[in-house]
């Protein structure tokens, strides 16, 4: 039977290879997590065990993937930066989103089962992901998509603070909660937490306030070109190895950056 | 703190919307299935149980999405048509995929430790999948494309066959019987299981020889054009409701197609 | 001198192929044509000259390019179909887009200076043209492309026949004018060319009321399918061989395109 | 007439906008130079002539497009450094590759025809062009790009310049000077037309031997960020009045690179 005279089909796929020497971020979302976490009655405005479920996971993939150089999360959300000169799938894009997206689901589900024993995840109650990848040419431009993310970290954070506070110690409805905060700015908010609710918003807790930061530390930068295949291998052996830290510190500012060359090199 | 400052790297993001009008068909592929296979012990050369799993995950996708108008699987690929005027996920390539292959995985866990009560799955030891989306302009390409699988469907089936008969049945080694069966075609396999291996080939089960199609039944041809909103929902309604059958048969020839006019509309 | 050094800079183009067995339809725009016309002094509401040299133009390039089915034109663009197998250029995007654009400049200057001998194009007043390729599925999606632009073209000749009568039969200024026309129907417009200015325009020129089509015409239907070598030979004959016509015709009912099957095979 | 009904259609088109912040890279390329070049005799090797008159094409082009940073060019293709910012056409690939081809058509044989004013171009004769537009994310890769071509244009006229001098010097048909020089490395052209000929490669014309840089010249480097609108404009004004540069010069070494900051900025 000739199957070569069906083969022609293979002609309509279509492959995106990310640009080379751009450095990737995967972004991993989840979907319909404001269900998931009533169902699973996640505690607010944080619930602190189910956002380690989410960072552990996400460590999880840092640790399989080396070519990652670094994570950043928060609430449902993580970006993970691959490394510039990365060959990973030779950078076909339907293959990192679909990997990331599933190994996302893998590990969380993993995580979740350790942490909530007494509530494990049930099939009809899933957390799913979807992942998308984008390129960015620089330097500059990776640093403020992580500002991004951080800053809106921020505010979603402050936001959910006062809202959920205004709610708990002034026994406000949510509906009550929300109109107070119309048009609020950000020191209305601090100001409103600390005489309202007694709270001063900058002795919260940092995951909340910054996200968490996953980062692969080296002792030194990492040569990346004109490399022998010896010390290639050699390279490859020190990424795999290399420390991998969980922190919650600022991304903004230039002193995260300046410290680790290596991520932007 | 003006996040507007850092929103510009949106603009990096691409998004590729799939041409409308076009059939699109996603296929899901197991990454390291060998491995998998090897791990929880697969009978050779096909095992029944773990094709039931397999195609019971790719019937529960069909049944969450009533898009899809019918599905083709065999070994750990499956491939799932959608309607030519669908418009999930509003047709972004990066959620279809992500979300095929993550369905799948989960799926497909659930099925297995159903199936499997008494080896469940690890997660040292997952199957995983990846997806892609292809799209094809005309029925005759969507055809191909089916025809295309189901030919290798069963060009693998009967190589494996034959190989794993020569060894269990003449004691050949598999050295031994990748020799024997070195430049020979189909009509000389048959022979070869004939013979040697007392086996007659068309005897074997069509689930193995034709591989899995899972299809939605509709009583009529819906219609798709210039529809009224109520129409619209009574067609979506149909849809949701229509039978879903698992066969074994052919879907090369037409008689499959001219049945199921729909399929292709 | 090495040069392989530098060699791995080719990884960065990327090429689109436009996908197969789909209607490519190429679009040519001019570019600052207003400008263009104010320049050389085009009569209004339509030049009948240069719209001549329009359609010369485009006619040529039919003539040139045996895979063009049909073209149609209005104004200063012009759509021109390919064949739907037609494999020029392999279908690389960046090639036809840049080739149309390239000789509708090239023909549109030497028909006009044929046709203008008194006042021939001058390089400091060159007319531009950028064109863009899409792809239709199916013959519905590609007349559906087509009507449009025959709408288009009728909507704009009626409103531009009645503002500049309303100029020259009435003495109204171009504000007035256009004052007057204001939230006019097409059956408003019709009324006002006939009481106001006594044109009837159903009996204005075929060629600006329905643009011009420029059409492949073959005595029957060309096979295009399972064909031998000496058959294609053929038909590629056949293609090159067929009377090329310039019609000013509906391209909106049935009938034109009933009458050539081909077009759309 | 209810054009809605067809607007749909415009659902098809697809836009590539170019990365931002990348260094965009236009390469034009003539179609059919071979045959140009014999029925207008070129002088061979290198017709001086010719290669000025590609050159001003080129210089016409930078001139008009303030984006150009500077361009490359050979034989009958050419470069086109356009600024990591620029926003020409909103950085639409399509209108960005036919805009490029049709200019350099356009001042080819307007200048062509000043310099070649007794045998000036024929429509029947007309040079072509194609283009595409590559992006490079960084320094490095731009310079290696050009490297790499002005490479090429070493290798190809170092044979060429050893091809014609065996055939006008030493009397060789051109089979025999193709079979003498197979195999040949740099040194040994260099030796064979240093014995044979009486040729110091070293003394040709460094426009044959480096080929041609077009480069927009500043006083000082620019600003690009930052900006507010008055410095915008002035910037602008600059990029304008900026002198434009004609050199035949080595760009594979800093030097050039490290003169000229503002052009991978």
């Amino acid at each position: 039977m000739a199957n070569s005279r069906f083969e022609y089909v293979k002609q309509f796929e279509r492959e995106n290879f990310l640009l080379p020497q751009t450095h990737i971020v995967i972004r991993v979302d989840g979907k319909g997590f404001h269900k998931f976490s009533s169902h699973y009655e996640f505690e607010k405005p944080n619930d602190i065990r189910a956002l380690n479920v989410m960072n552990r996971a996400a460590l999880a993939i840092v640790k399989q993937f080396p070519d990652i150089q670094m994570a950043y999360g928060d609430s449902d959300e993580y970006l993970f930066l691959l490394r510039r000169t990365c060959d990973l799938f030779e950078r076909r894009e339907m293959k990192l989103v679909s990997t990331f997206a599933l190994f996302m689901l893998v590990y969380y589900v993993m995580e979740w089962n350790l942490e909530f024993a007494d509530k494990p995840i049930v099939m009809e109650r899933l957390p799913t992901f979807d992942a998308r990848a984008v390129v960015y040419p620089n330097a500059q431009t990776v640093r403020d998509y992580f500002s991004w993310r951080q800053v809106d970290c921020h505010i979603n954070n402050l936001y959910n603070t006062s809202f959920w506070s205004l709610i708990e110690k002034c026994g406000m409805t949510g509906q009550e909660a929300e109109n107070f905060l119309l048009g609020t700015v950000s020191s209305d908010k601090n100001e409103i937490l600390f005489s309202k609710c007694g709270i001063n918003y900058n002795n919260e807790p940092e995951i909340f306030k910054k996200g968490t930061v996953i980062v692969r530390e080296y002792q030194e930068l990492q040569p990346t070109t004109d490399l022998s295949e010896r010390q290639k291998q050699r390279v490859s052996k020190a990424r795999k190895k290399a420390q991998v830290k969980t922190l919650h510190v600022d991304i903004i500012k230039d002193t995260f950056w300046e410290e680790r060359p290596w991520l932007l090199e």
